[in-house]
């Protein structure tokens, strides 16, 4: 993928930056990690610095000092599973802010004009993101007004995508005059609950709307895995597949290997940061809780297969001291050493993808 | 200082790594730093992961995976400010963990056990802080027991210096010969209150016993600080200028400057990790509250005259983001700040004196 703020190479893991920060790690060390794209949560950008201020400031990327790319969501899913007194209506969302229960509203065209704001590379529609389990008819409904908010997400950022605040960036003048021609991305997103039939024709009608790139959302949402597997498998083939196929929110190392080999081209997950802030590695020998008595005093690395800069230095037992002893470094070295295993696992399926395709 | 890990520049500050960890900073970064030597707390690391263990697993050097030299405090000052329950006696101190409840006895002889086990490049006598304020009999019994408890503390640590853990340590066959050399030092530190003359007396008859270094301590502990500079001023002349010396515990940028120019060679103190994640910066223009509502929107660097990696690449508005929305990377970044700035005013310092030595 050739974005704004450059290229990215598929299939690719996206960390989650959720407030402007990747939990715990400065830019430098996501850089060192050769991490390519980072994903922003709208809500969360939205409610605090305020997305106005940060179009002021020249945009996220100018704001948190990242120069490569950043995709950013709707901002539903987050208001669906955040704020509370939700409404939804026809018009849109509103809404109170979990941070001061202060009000808000989240419409297509209000969620397009924030992430413009933002200046990512690629924005998303504004969908409703079904619940499970969801019956047949609640999950057509919903897919029908996230049609409708995708067509009204997709007219209103025709019209305002060149408000990227990005025209005050710094740098060379040649970097400002490449900078000019360059526009955010708009991906449009199919739902349609765990029925494949519905999740076809989302698909299909969402395909007509001609959209650079597309998301599979409303999964990894608490249905079993092979459920999420099987809809992937139906919705991925009805998807150009000259264009990037996202799936949102997923998964463990070997979901994400799975899921790129059967075509998915982007994910996300907050599991490789998450998990490490509660002590949970990945590991090329598997899952590992560092917490665990039995690390005490073992002296190996957290994976001996694993050549990141955590794996090279410290040992389990020194992890396992900072979990126990509450340090905030013990944040700092799992999870560099969780997106470092994420990352390392996706280059390897596209030298295996590479391999296959001479 | 030639040290068993390493030649220490002196006058240095030395950062606080209470826990065999610098709050918030992976170890490399502390290279990057510049910072030579560190200060381990005894107290925390008896208790948590315990003597015992890191003499197995090699000293806290090999277990921190920090190379460069170590001090390590006798335990003292932390069993009196943190512990409950302390009971002090000739013989020693009973106290109960902070963690844990659990029943503890330190002595001078335990004390240097422990050090010793830890693999501390300088070790500290086990001495009683004199509480502030104190009456002048207060003093002079707080005195005596230190000065008995130095001697305790210099007898068994001479009969067991050589049992160091870093006879285990890895790398070239030179490297290990070269450590087999090495024991680690034992510092004296004087007390006496905020009394001239007892000062005096304390740090004669320390100086008889002869120690390679010798620390100022009882200091910054809730006396005005032109009482601070008083006592300073008294002690050091008595104290062997070919020798290390040491004050505890401080301070603010202006007063560690202030120190190393009158001839003080080692400083410590938590000030500069502690106020970094209360958003506290110290900077060219004075201290700065990060959290400020008048720096939201504020994009230049912390301070315009530093040059340290948070410097050169995150503006105001970005780390007072970080500390409002409670992220922890807001402690990596204003302690990395922080750090550099001690180093850069101790660097400053030592040019400043050795243009004068010219």
């Amino acid at each position: 993928m050739t974005l704004p703020h450059g290229a990215v190479e598929t299939p690719v893991f996206m960390p989650v930056g959720t407030q402007a920060t990747v939990k715990a790690i400065p830019q430098h060390l996501l850089e060192e990690l050769d991490v390519r794209i980072l994903l922003g949560n709208t809500y969360h950008l939205y409610l605090r610095p305020g997305y106005e201020a940060i179009r002021r400031m020249g945009g996220l990327h100018r704001f948190m000092s990242w120069e490569r790319a950043i995709l950013t969501d709707s901002g539903g899913f987050q208001v669906y599973s955040l704020s509370e007194l939700r409404k939804v209506t026809e018009e849109g969302v509103s809404f109170r802010s979990h941070i001061d229960g202060s009000s808000h509203f989240f419409s297509p065209e209000h969620s397009m004009d924030v992430q413009i704001a933002l200046g990512s590379d690629i924005a998303m529609a504004f969908d409703e993101c079904t619940e499970y389990p969801a019956d047949y008819a609640r999950a057509r409904a919903s897919l029908e007004m996230t049609l409708r908010w995708a067509k009204r997400s997709q007219e209103h950022f025709e019209r305002h995508k060149h408000e990227r605040p990005w025209d005050s960036a710094q740098g060379s003048e040649n970097r400002a005059q490449e900078m000019r021609n360059q526009t955010p991305n708009l991906f449009g997103i199919v739902q349609g609950g765990m029925f494949p039939d519905l999740r076809r024709e989302s698909a299909e009608r969402l395909v007509e709307m001609d959209f650079p790139g597309y998301a599979i959302g409303g999964l990894s949402v608490g249905e079993p895995r092979e459920m999420t597997r099987e809809m992937i498998a139906t919705t991925l083939p009805l998807l150009p597949q000259d264009k990037p196929r996202y799936v949102m929110g997923v998964g463990y190392p070997d979901e994400i290997a799975q899921y790129a080999r059967m075509g998915v081209d982007m994910m996300d997950c907050v599991l490789p940061t998450r998990a490490a802030r509660h002590g949970l590695l990945f590991t090329s020998e598997g899952r590992l809780n560092i917490r665990n008595r039995q690390y005490a005093e073992d002296q190996g690395p957290p994976d001996p297969n694993c050549g990141c800069m955590v794996c090279r230095r410290y040992s389990r037992a020194y992890l396992r001291h900072l979990m126990v002893a509450q340090e905030s470094l013990s944040a700092v070295l799992n999870t560099l050493h969780n997106l470092a295993f994420y990352v390392e696992t996706m280059r390897k399926v596209r030298d295996e993808l590479l391999a296959l395709s001479f």
